[in-house]
């Protein structure tokens, strides 16, 4: 209810602030028999952690995770997996100068006013560092996807103008914008040296792609799994726009070349992304996501401090000129947490009903 | 868990196929001493009706809903809240024909693969006809919101490529469209006299503006207010895409002109769409949805059926060549349950704090 | 969140006031294609309705049952199930004359507290009226255990003094007490002649049998499947002790005799009552709940009304000299909705686990 | 879903098996501005952790609590609180010749059956030692009733056969059986000494009470308060019936006895349990619990293995001859957490209402 758990059935629930001793996470409801071991976790964290490029934040991190109960042998028990990541490089002195100020686009302004409290020290919960539990969680959620066939992949494909030609996955972890087509990079590195020198930020869109999603996953009505996925993927930090398939260019389209035409092959075209009447429809299923721009950048500014008065304000600290491209894998965990947790949502519904796999 | 119930203090659970025998709602959670009668619902209800305009469905229903609990003497009494609304235009024989067709763009084909069965009838649960209880949920919603000082508004932004200079919310009940800009009817109209000799649909865009939201509303992390929005809204049968404030657009943005600075008099601009961290600002919320065009039109196609096999497939029935013009009060009705819903967990959440309303 | 519905995958909600226009239910998350008519419900009311003997209250009811929705040609579809039951003996005019006071043992007093508000016919919402929901959700379960070979009986074992010497389940249906041993009968028959010259009520206590379920289903720690059954059973009105297995007779017994051995046949003995460590070991499970005898009876007593004046006090309405005889279909009803849905759960946790049947 | 989650808006989740790494726990939803420190949490697990008297299992635990986030400068932020405990003395060498034997009364078979998979090492996750998680959870509700006037405690108040005159709960942390009575202490070390020798074991009665809390807390119909102490209370290991007020003994009263009479004063007799309707009245609020004996004690038997063969059990490790002494701190952390959720639902609820306090 207070928001930090993730899913209904597998369950993530995290805590931790940036500057806290500890972050953590506990996965309830992960079915047992699954082998997991440190490494699958390490791999994705490490994929998410600061300082993989000089493109991103520069804090020293080695976000090492601890897996502290509910796998024995190597394979999961059915019993609640408890994991563990102690912060290292927390430098709280940072943010003893603006412990009182809000900065703009942050949470700071309206955590003081829901809680009457905040830990002001890089951000609090509120920072992007709370998105490691994410990844860890997303990490297990796609063992077991794996065992089921399901893959969940994402990439940039569009930083400020520059937009990817074509989305090859296999691209992303090749350069250092995470970004589906290489061909793009030099442009990319182009733009960043001009960014950085101007002490500013940059917007990105980010596809997700599900693939070997079986049809008849998602609950109608209030539940559709577009629905949730919509919810999972808005909740990262920066995220403001989700698209399913065919988003916000459906509103200049007709239905005649909008709806896609079934033939005993398959759907003719996936203006859909996968899902219909909230339904997977066994298509990929392809979500699109807007991030808005790093708030906390170099330049100076004014704002209001919790006195409510205008105060100047210098954020130092070490931030991303571009959030999206650290992004990624959390979407890919944001992603795959969504669909195993709908996917055993779904054997509680209709354990009987036989599927075409 | 089968997705029938939104909300999780303020609890709205629906029931009723398309072509059924009633629609009906259970409203659990609704604050004591808030007066009700049928009318304000009924008033909603009448603005979601099919046969408003000659640019919707002509289906012939009364919408005539019935309190049967809850109420006591004109006043809430914190007890559940039964809603009942009989069918009774519910022309079945025009569905017999396609029974074992799947309609493109529909659920059929989703259904049928997760249940195993399904109620063909106009489709079933998955009509747009389910959409009636939101709108009766939604009415109370409002009733108790308005106590609140909280207003929710809702109106056609864009249809194809006509799109609205000015957002008049005054316009949306004196135009046939719900258009926010009435000086566009005049070119709707012809837009739509072509579209309906083409039996064609199209998409459309709609602003739901929430104003009079205190600071401190939605829960951090994974239920980020926005988050449950997106969810909230993009659960509306044909919606695409969801906008929290500045969305696509900014993902061309520098951080620069994006991040909203703070004076003493407010937030200079609203890109955020009134929610930081997940938590309301105090500014307004502006959330953009973009819904695709009516999947069922006249022209006729080819699809599958439920053995696979090619098949003619000629859709008749009543249909709306653009169902963003009935969205608007779902959409207000989807807003208000998430706001006064997350109002209510904020209450247990804080109930201490003290906020400047 | 507020209390109507019971349940998280197979979910039952109910509404509804005793001397209101309806009492209803939705059913959402039932499993599709079971075989479901209006006979199979209406049996079960049948069984709890007033009026079916001269021990109990003699209001005139038929607690005739429609379905509105879920199921199509006789069978569910996986959508929600919408019943509905409209009161027509309520003569409200009975309680005129205790509108402002708190009758003892009911709950006047605390919902006044609460909600500032209430429906003060015949009980309101707090009315065993509600029951009618719950016996007729417990017969869309039983259906579905039915399926899956589990049997959920119950019957009267104690009321007053007076204990039954032999548990026979096919005896509750042919005697007027519900109780599970006919040889009884006869003194139960002297007992209540007296009991109601003296106009006052007795207490019962009434044995839950579960028969058939597989190990497995329950989920440790937090919601182990006794706890749940507990609550579930609990929140009938009047339950004030539950027992699983060997329950307050535990407190003096020692590990040696309490312990079930395990032969390769089977537990020896079944002082677990079928549960162990929250998960059901595949023996009976057995539950022995203890109602309190009806609060309302006709001698006058004085109370407090709404001014927190003395009054006095004298409830006329139709009343049970013992709530336990009609709780019978009742608690059956509780055991099977908690059953089935824990049977949902397991298959959610554990989809791949190979289980003997 | 998977039980390991307690409450709606205060929610304790925990994780950890007894011979793991370590044990650990998230509070999401305690409200902000709470003082909270270690020494809370330590002073309540140090009257859980073995080895406090000679009647008690001797396992070497500190059970030392680290406090991993959520507290910021001695203040709860209304961020999830992660706690953690490390074991240390896990002789799991104890456990490898039983590790393919069921041992009766304890979860073995149920895990195994369940899960296809378990942890075997000093019972897993069945372990009474997952309760330390539930002590420290409960110590935190503590502070927050604490500061709302609510008082929660416990005693045991029979062993086998010997039974307190009188509830002093001041004479509990003064006798090694946590005993309501003190001067039954000379007869219950004679008991022990009886039992030790005859390596057997006893079950326990114990006493929750709850004072100080307002009426109006509980939710009507299916989450009513008595439903969900039950619940909660039933959760725990080795717990086998529970009494709300007068429980089994309520079957043998008279409704002229029974009902409690208000008068101007509040309530002349207290036989419900200050719970009434589900909804609390303002009395003490009085639940007793039975607790089964140790199933673990050191006689041989004959059990059956992974197999289904019969084999010798010989069950060493260490082990408590009467479970009921170190469960009165988590009965009453149990209530604790069961009381401050139930308190934050009805703000929830109706937060306009206005209260006698």
């Amino acid at each position: 209810m207070s928001g930090n758990t993730f899913g209904k059935i597998f369950k993530l629930t995290t805590f931790g602030e940036s500057h806290g001793i500890a972050l953590g996470a506990v996965i309830d409801g992960c079915p047992p028999n699954i082998e997991i071991n440190e490494l699958d976790i390490q791999k994705e964290l490490d994929r998410r952690k600061p300082g993989q490029s000089k493109y991103v934040t520069q804090r020293k991190e080695s976000d090492k995770v601890e897996v502290l109960s509910g796998v024995f042998e190597g394979k999961t028990t059915g019993t609640p997996i408890g994991l563990l990541v102690r912060n290292t490089d927390h430098k709280s002195k940072d943010y003893e100068n603006i412990k009182d100020k809000f900065r703009p686009g942050h949470a700071d302004f309206t955590y003081q006013q829901k809680y009457g409290i905040r830990d002001f020290r890089g951000g609090g919960r509120a920072s992007a560092r709370e998105t490691v539990m994410r990844v860890a969680g997303g990490a297990i959620a796609k063992k077991v996807l794996e065992k089921k066939g399901v893959i969940v992949r994402a990439g940039v494909m569009q930083i400020g103008d520059i937009v990817a030609d074509s989305h090859n996955f296999s691209d992303v972890s090749k350069n250092d914008f995470n970004f589906v087509d290489k061909s793009k990079v030099k442009a990319l590195e182009n733009f960043f040296k001009e960014l950085i020198k101007d002490q500013d930020s940059i917007g990105a869109k980010i596809i997700v792609n599900i693939s070997g999603l079986q049809p008849g996953v998602g609950s109608p009505v209030f539940s559709k799994l577009d629905a949730e996925l919509a919810k999972s993927l808005m909740s990262v930090n920066a995220v403001k726009a989700i698209e399913i398939g065919t988003g916000v260019d459906s509103v200049t389209m007709r239905g005649s070349e909008n709806r896609d035409i079934i033939s005993v092959d398959g759907f003719e075209t996936n203006n859909s992304g996968g899902i219909l009447g909230g339904i997977s429809n066994g298509d990929d299923i392809n979500i699109f996501t807007s991030l808005k721009p790093t708030s906390s950048i170099s330049q100076k500014t004014t704002t209001t401090n919790i006195d409510n008065q205008k105060v100047d304000l210098e954020v130092k600290g070490r931030h991303d000129p571009c959030v999206g491209l650290r992004a990624v894998p959390i979407l890919e965990a944001m992603a795959a947490l969504t669909i195993i947790d709908q996917m055993l949502i779904d054997k509680a519904q209709c354990f009987d009903v036989e599927r075409k796999s």
